[in-house]
Order: structure tokens, then sequence, then C-alpha cells
């Protein structure tokens, strides 16, 4: 720690105390494995009581889906100069196939390594990297094709559980028929299935050998919905303590992934103290670095510089990369007449790339060697859609098919090397296209994990982005796409604050969590019964604490009835204390029950005699007792 | 105006200055119909000309509907004591079917209109209702069945079509075929075709003749989605003048109707403030007055008592009334095991009712003398869902489809009457139950228009059901619902301030017109090409007025890059200057518009002479003029 100077020292240390307490009425729980080092963290949310008059019984606590990690935990004492425990460091050891080098073997690690001038943001415990034996392949694919069940697949099938076999009671259990257009939705998820997806390839679970620090978690249509979230320094904004708390921030809300987008001055220290501290998967986009590299010139960019870029970023423990390899020089003239041409960074990269040489894209042609580094580190590729619409004008058009279909041979290419793949999508598309993405993709990538930005399905909301985009996401989540790229409310206005960054985090929980439902995952609706129940029953604080976001519940509450009697208080805001349609609901509930009133057939009889006993004793819902 | 006290008049001259202002880079034009007073207020937003790097055209302005009424117009003058100008007055008045009453018809309102303790919140500015003459019926519906096209109707044709006539640039006409699901959307909207849709029930047209305010507007499937925003002083909060500028905030940003869900000791006056000040049309539940005339007692209420309101509410002018008369007794045990029983208030008022009385609901046994009221004023039902589900393990049900049934059978009775008729829907729904709401609704209810409240899409979220809900409104709008009632972030946790209606309003004109375009609505692209076309030629503040909300748009865009120079300099605040995607795209196009790039096969030659020149040039994008 002594490297770090005091700016940025006090900078992470302030981390702590902002952005990691505990989330208000949980705590974190770990489900041990079949070996004591596998502790599935999760976050279990607890219920008070139901009251007498709605009668009195117990409410279970409700276990739910937890990528905060340590940070959430106060058992924890997190250190963000020293990095996460290690978790995973003993299982990939274990494994045999893979050796610690002696230093990096990029050159452009080595000369950040001992440039005195980056001494005050240099992450001060780094430790020395893996990589695969010669000739060895240390994906998680490679290992599930072999039949190998990872620590790190038991991990994800218990934690895609969410301990739902201790939920027992039949209103909880209670679940609409979805509807999963061909997903194979299982009952309960078994460690061996977890591998069967791998193995098949519609799954991913991205763990860079060099982020032992990561919580395996799974991306495919048969798992959760999952999300990302983007963070990183531009030109413009933002230093290393700022990623750092976004990251803590995001994965506090509910963020299954982050991508470092970082183009700032000193990616690669930022991304160190990233990666370091993040119990989610990372994700960058390795061109964008490389550019820097060569002055923002794309026409002097060469596989060499990517290659070495590829290796950099492997050895600190990225664990996917958009790669966008599907951009071909063919495909680049149909954009033309779009309404916004080329909006993705990387693919306008490359296209500028293969017009000034007029070859075809080096990604493409070097997808091979790509895998080869892949293999190595067992990073996960993200075939990204570097001609993915930019407005509801140029969705579903050739140059994004085209690209689409290359993304298939390109898949079929990465498994042949047993590299885990999922592939970029879309962008924006009105809601009346947006399936015919999602089974053009199936149909061309084999099923491998479809992971989309929103769509949008309009242009004229800026500002409002995450809504265009959540509509969106909420369709392609149901009809199968695996992961959910977040769209903050500054989408296409300016950088995301942490405002912005938790509203877009909360509209894709939401989206995530209105496909899973729609597609009957079991288990789903789960929270959504407990919530629903406790807010009939008025237990405000539970009701909060259920949902998504239990500090802004809590807030907007409080603006209209601020004191803290109101919590208790068995009406609600909207109606006042006089007149509350849950009161009356109670009423009839109450009454049909005592009744016998469950049939119509009930009603026919004594209706006369009924009235007059309600009204004899008060018409009232609540009777002394 | 001598008769509104100081306070009130304070209170109601501050609304001029904060939320009248125009609505930035647009101005109000009006289209005038085959008479002179039918002129149809539309906005028109101004666009900049193309930057000359990218072409120098100039764009055509886009115009846009506007319900924003005369509050948005610089040249009217606003007196909300004498309300607005009566547009309308002149075409009820010609039809000589309606006679102007020498007083008002309810007890309750006579009894107000002389309650000197009154006085300080009074409308001062009160004229004589006007009625159906004997024996004559003065709806829409009964002019249209009878082959007679309205002012009103082509006022709302000439509304609909938006001059879309006007727009021949092909860039900005371009547009995705649309999903209909079976609805008939027309090229153009004659005022022909908007009589026969209102006759045959598809499409209603909701203008009370004591609201000649009002600027026409149509509700139906095949028309513009709408969205509806509700206000309301509760018991707990809010006053007149609040509610009336949350009137005028709400139609600022696009409501196209108000419901008025009052509460409070004032209710009738309130209400009369906001009719006369309310340039669309205002809907109520008249069973909330109602119950507040007997001391929230469910069972003290009557025939008369509701009666009685439903005149007084109607000679103030409102459009549409909520009535619950599909709440059926022997529906109301279905309820009992559910998990959030009735959550509607009308509902369950009513629901209280019949068990206490063990009769029928008293709204479905005068349903034909509330027809007679409704025809005399020309009010529409708005058939309320008052057994909704509350929470997603409650939808579908046999309660709710059981009303949904009911509701199609009153219907028809109303049609019988010439009743305009619109149904209202849920409420909570996952995304994969919504189509079935829809589907049934269309074919138990005739086509009549649907008007559902979101669907939220799951319960998890609260703080966030603005979001929850925008979801399935987006589609159950695309499947054919004509009026989504917006949800805003405090549902079902307090009531909304300002900003809160905003952020309602604008999930909802999302939904609403991401609908439009799944659709296939002629003209709903347009503004999606203009505004993605001006993103792309960085006409910064081009983007933000042709945006829903271009104070935010461009609020947002000034956190990031605050100097003014920045709204003209081609890069954007995600890449910072030195990198930018849609700069190398912009250089893509010229590039391949230059070269005759525009198939693959003239990708094929001249490969290398075509690098050199491009390299030779600079590989720049701009190149000096």
């Amino acid at each position: 720690m002594n490297a770090v100077p005091s700016t940025l020292q006090q900078q992470t240390d302030q981390l702590s105390e902002t952005v990691t307490r505990p989330i208000p009425g949980s705590r974190k729980i770990h489900v041990t494995g079949s070996q004591p080092d596998i502790r599935v963290a999760m976050r279990e949310i607890a219920q008070t009581r139901t009251p007498t008059l709605f009668g009195g019984e117990d409410n279970p606590p409700v276990t739910v889906y937890d990528p905060s990690g340590p940070y959430t935990d106060p058992d924890v004492s997190i250190d963000l100069s020293a990095g996460l425990a290690a978790i995973r460091a003993r299982w990939i050891e274990a494994r045999g196939d893979t050796e610690v080098l002696t230093g990096l073997s990029s050159e452009f690690g080595r000369a950040r390594e001992h440039d005195p001038k980056l001494a005050h943001v240099r992450f001060p415990s780094r430790v020395l990297p893996r990589r695969a034996q010669a000739g060895a392949n240390v994906t998680q694919m490679h290992y599930a094709r072999r039949g190998i069940v990872t620590p790190e697949m038991e991990y994800v099938a218990i934690r895609e559980n969410q301990r739902l076999d201790l939920v027992r009671d039949a209103h909880l259990r209670a679940q609409h028929p979805g509807e999963a257009f061909g997903a194979s939705i299982q009952q309960a998820i078994t460690p061996e299935f977890v591998r069967d997806e791998i193995a098949r390839g519609r799954a991913v679970l991205p763990n860079n050998i060099n982020h032992p620090e990561s919580e395996p978690m799974i991306i495919g249509r048969n798992f959760l919905t999952k999300i990302n979230a983007n963070i990183g320094n531009s030109a413009v904004s933002s230093g290393i303590a700022e990623e750092v708390e976004k990251l803590v921030w995001a994965i506090r809300w509910g963020g299954d992934t982050v991508m470092d987008l970082s183009t700032g001055k000193h990616i690669h220290e930022t991304r160190e103290w990233i990666v370091r501290n993040a119990p989610v998967p990372i994700g960058t986009v390795p061109i964008y670095q490389a550019l820097e590299k060569v002055d923002g010139r794309a026409e002097a960019l060469t596989w060499e510089i990517f290659r070495d870029t590829l290796i950099e970023q492997a050895e600190q423990g990225v664990d996917y990369f958009t790669i966008h390899a599907g951009v071909l020089l063919r495909y680049v003239p149909l954009t033309a007449r779009r309404v916004t041409g080329i909006v993705s960074r990387g693919g306008s990269i490359m296209a500028k790339w293969c017009l000034a040489h007029h070859k075809e894209n080096f990604l493409y042609t070097h997808f091979e060697d790509i895998c080869e580094i892949m293999k190595a580190y067992d990073v996960t590729f993200s075939l990204g859609d570097g001609l993915r619409p930019g407005c509801i004008a140029d969705a579903n058009d050739a140059a994004q098919f085209g690209e689409l279909e290359t993304l298939g041979e390109l898949t079929k290419i990465a498994w042949k090397h047993d590299v885990q793949t999922m592939i970029e999508g879309p962008g924006h598309v009105p809601m009346q296209l947006i399936k015919e993405n999602m089974d053009k993709q199936l149909r061309e990538c084999g099923e491998a994990p479809f992971y989309t930005l929103g769509p949008l399905t309009t242009d004229i909301a800026p500002g409002y982005d995450h809504i265009t985009s959540a509509i969106g996401a909420a369709m392609i989540g149901w009809y199968g796409t695996a992961m959910l790229c977040y769209v903050t409310p500054k989408e296409h206005l300016g950088l995301p604050n942490r405002e912005d960054v938790r509203d877009g985090i909360m509209a894709y929980k939401i989206a995530a969590h209105a496909a899973d439902l729609a597609k009957g995952h079991p288990g789903a609706q789960v929270r959504d019964n407990a919530l629903s129940k406790a807010r009939f029953e008025f237990r405000w604080q539970d009701q909060f604490n259920l949902g998504l976001d239990p500090e802004k519940a809590e807030s907007f509450h409080d603006e209209t009835l601020p004191k803290d009697a109101h919590k208790a208080a068995h009406f609600c805001s909207m109606c006042g204390p006089h007149f509350c349609s849950m009161k009356i609901t109670q009423d009839v509930r109450e009454y049909a029950a005592e009744q016998g009133l469950e049939t119509s057939d009930a009603l026919a009889a004594g209706m006369a005699e009924k009235s007059a006993q309600f009204r004899a004793q008060g018409s009232e819902v609540y009777r002394p007792e």
C-alpha cells in the first residue's frame, strides 16, 4: 500500500463509507457447496410477522440473487489497495493446467509497470499473472466438453437456484405458466446442467484465470436473465477512484457484469484497480485501448498492437472481450445510406481501418489467433455488433444482419477452440422487429447467448433512454436474450453520474426480472408474491426491503407520510386514513371466508340474513378482538 | 374575478409564469378546417440547416401532436379565473338539440353554489349548464350513427394527420412495416373515417357539451395511442391551485386526457377550476365523491345519491366517467383468495356495498338510467375494472375476466343508447399474459377502446413503477389498447409531485409512441427519423427540441459539456473530442459515396489504389474546403 499516494488512498478509503453499507432489511448469507470453499453469496431479506388483523402468521425470509460481493458484507473488511480475496485461486491452481509467469507478457504492460511517472496511480498489490501451460486449454467450455464439473459450475448452479427448495409456502411458490419460446427452463439447476449448457455453447461462465476474485456467474437463456452496467472514464471526465466507486455502486444495485469502457490516459491502471476489486466479471473493448496506442489513428492499427493489448488485458484478468470481428469490408458500404451510419465505436474503428487499407478486417483474418489467446486465459468472446442500428430507421438492415451471419460463422470457429462465446445485439429496434433479431441470432449463432443493448424502441426521448430501451430489453429478454446491457438516462447526451447509473440499473433489473417471469423461470415470482402480500398487509418496511431499491421506496414513502408511525398505519398515502381500498378488500376477504362465500352458489342463499348480520356487526373492517 | 380571494388568485397567477412558457425550439400553429372556427392546434418544431460538412441542406420543421392547449401559445393570455375560451360553444349551440338550464340540476351542486363558506374557493366565472332537450341524444356517437360529421370529428381528423401530407422528404417518411394485429390503420384519417369509427363504437370522442373549452381528441386503436395522467388532491395533500397547476403541467408534457381523482373536501370546487381551464377531456370516478357524501360509509350509498353526483359532474363538464358497473355480487367472493384482493378503490366500494346489502351492484341494475344521463350531456363511459389484479399473482383470474365479460354486456347496452364507451383494463400482468387481456377485451367488448393502467409487468420495483408499467403499456398499446393510463414513480408509495408527474408522462409518451411505431401508424416514424438525422449531424439543439423533453435533454447534455460552444461541436461527450464514432461514420459515408462503393462488387475492384488515395488525403474525416 505504500506505493499509493495519499490522494488516491483517501479517495479509495471513502468508498467503503458511502457505498458499502448493507442493503436495508437484509443480510449476506453463504450457501456451502460440495467443498467448504464453495461458498455462494446470496442476500436474505427478512420479513416481519403479518399483523394479527390479517392473520398473524410468520413470513419467511426471501433469498435473492446478489452480485454486490463482499462490499455489502459487514463481516468483510474492504481494502481496495489489496483487492478482494482470490476465492477461485485454489480451484484454478488445483486444475494443474496453468503456470505462474515470471512477468507480464505484453510489451505495453511491462512498459507501464516500470514507468515511475505512473507510481501515483498504479495498483500496489499486483501479483504475477497465470497462463495456460503450453498446449493447454483452460476454458470452462473445454472442461465442460470433457465432462468435468468445475467448482465454478457448481457455484453457479447453487447461485441460480437461490435456495428455492426452502420456499415451501404454496402462495409464495404460486406462479403463472411461462412462455419460453423454446428455451429449456429447468425446475432446478444442477451442476451437470450447467456443464451441459456450457459444453453446448448455450451459456458462458466468464471467469478469467487471472480474475480469481470473481464470484462465478452464468449467462445463458436457460438461466436467470443478467444485466451489464458500463463504467469508464473518458477524456472529458472521471478518475480512478470514481470508476472503482462506480463499480461498487453498479454491483450494489444489481449489475451482474461490468464493462470498463475507459478511454482516458490511465486506462491500464484504472482497469487494474477495477479488476482487483471486482467480484463480478469485467468486460472490455480492447480496440479502444489499441486505438489510443496509435494516437487515435484507426488506419495505424495493426494486428501486433491489438494482440499485445489482448494479452495485456487478459493478464490483468478481464473476463470477456468485445471483438468486432464481424465488421467485414463488404458490409461497410451497406451502411452508407443509413440515417446514422455506424454508431458502434468499435465498429467504426474497424470500418475506417478496412477502408483505409482495403483489406479485410484484421480481427476477422486473425480470428483463430485471437482464439489461441482466449483459451490460454479463459477469456470469453463477446462478438461485437459493430454495425448495430443507431436509430429506428436503420433497424434490421442488410449491414446489421450480414454482420450477424458472420458472427454466426465466428461462433463456430470459437467453439472449435472451446472458447466461450456470446453475441452482442442491437441497438435501436421498433417493437415489431425485435423478435426477428432474437430468432435470427438463435439460428445463426447456434443458440450462443445473446447480449443486447436495449434495444431502444424509439429515438424520440433523449434523457429517458433507460425507459425507451427497458421496453425493448424486457421483450428481447423474454424472447431469449441472456444478458441485457443497460442504458442510462444520459445515453446520447453525456456521461452518467452515480444516480444515472442507479436509474439505468434499476430499469434493467426490472426488464430482466419481467423477462424471467414471462419465461416462467421457477421461483421468479416468489419475490413478487412476497412483496405483494406485504403490500396488502401494510407491512411497509417489508415492502420497501423486498423491492429492488429499498432506499428509494422508503424515501418516496416518507415524502408524503414522513412520520415513522405511518409505516405501521393500516392505510396508505394515496387514499388517506379515511378510505382505503385494501382496507375494504380485507373486509371482503374476512367476510367471504367467515360466511363460506367461496362460490356463487353459496351467495345465492341467505342473502338478506347475511346482509343484516354484516350491518349489525357495524359494517366495519376491524372488529374489536 | 372579484369572488376569488387574494391567496388563490395569487397562486393561480403564478401558474402562468412557471408552466406556460413555450416549449423550446417550437411554436404553436393552427390548421384551419372547412370552417374558420375549426382551428386545430399543433406544435411545429423548427430545425436548423445541416452543417456544410454533412451536406448543407435545409431540414423541414416537424409537426407534432400537442395537447398542451393555449398555455404554450404566447399569443393567448391566460386568466384562470375566467377559464379558457369556449371554442366548441358555437358548434354545440348550432346543433339546436340542447337547452341552457336556468340553474344546476343536482341538489348537491345547488347547495354548494349558495354556500357562503365556499366563496373563497369557488370558481368565479361560472356559466349556466346545458342539457339535451327532452328526448334528444347529444352524443357524438348518436350523430355519427345518423351520418353526421360534426366539427369535432373534422377537428380530430385534421389533428390525427399532423400535416403528414406536408412531409415530402423520402428519408423522413421512411418507415418499417407495422404489425397491427388486425387494427384498421389508415394512410390518412378522413372526417368520414372518424365518424365511422365512432359509429361502430371503435373510437370515442369524449367531449361533454358542458366542456366547450376542450380541444376535440379521439381514443381508438385505429388512431394515435393516447395517454391519461391522473391528478387529484387527497385528504393528505394538495390544494386547488396545485391541482390546476398539475393539470397544466400534465398536458404540457403530453397528457391527452386528465383524470381528476380528488377525494378532498373541496372536490366540487376543485373540479370546476380544472374543467374550466382544461383544453383536454377530463375524466372522474363519481363514486369517490358519492362516498364522501355519505361520510365514507360505502353501505350507505344509494342510487339517488350517485345519480345526483353524476348530474352534478355532468353539468360541470366532466367528459368521461369511470363507472364500476361490472363488479357483480357473484364476482366478489372470487377475489377472496387473491394475494391483494380488490385494489381498485371504486371496485372495493362497490364490493363492500354489494356485501352489505346482498344485492346486485346498483350501478349495474341502474345502468340504463345512467345511460340516460350520459346521453343528455355526452359523457363517455369508461367502464371501470373494479376487479383488476393488484399483483402479478392475481393477473387474468376468474374475477378479472368475469368482470370483463360483464363490461362487454354493458358496452352493448350503452351502444343501444348511442353512448360512447371505453373499457378500463389492468393492472399488474406479467408479459406473457398481456396479449390475452387485449384479445379478450376486443372479443368481449366489440372492439370498444381499451384503456389500461400499465400493466405493471412485475411487483418488485416500488419507486420505479413508471418503468415496470411502461413496459406493459408499450406492449398492450401495440396489441391494440387505445389509451394508456400513466403510472408515476410514486405508485404504491405516495402522492406524485410535479417531477413524478413529468416522469410518469414521459414514460407513457414513450410507451404510446413505441406502440404507434410498432403498429405502423403512418408518419409515426417521422419524428424518430428527424431526431436521428439531427443526432448524426451533431445538430444538438435540434436533437433536444425534437425530443419529448427538450429541457431535460439539454440539461443532461450541459452537465457533461456545459459550454455553449460544445453544442456546435462535432463530437459528443461520450467519446470526447479526439474520438467519435459518428465522425468516423461520416468518413465512411463520404468515402463510399465519392468512390461509388455502393455494392460489394465495386469494392472488389481497385482496392489498393483507393486505399492509397485515402491515405494520401490524410485519412481524415474533415478535409479543408
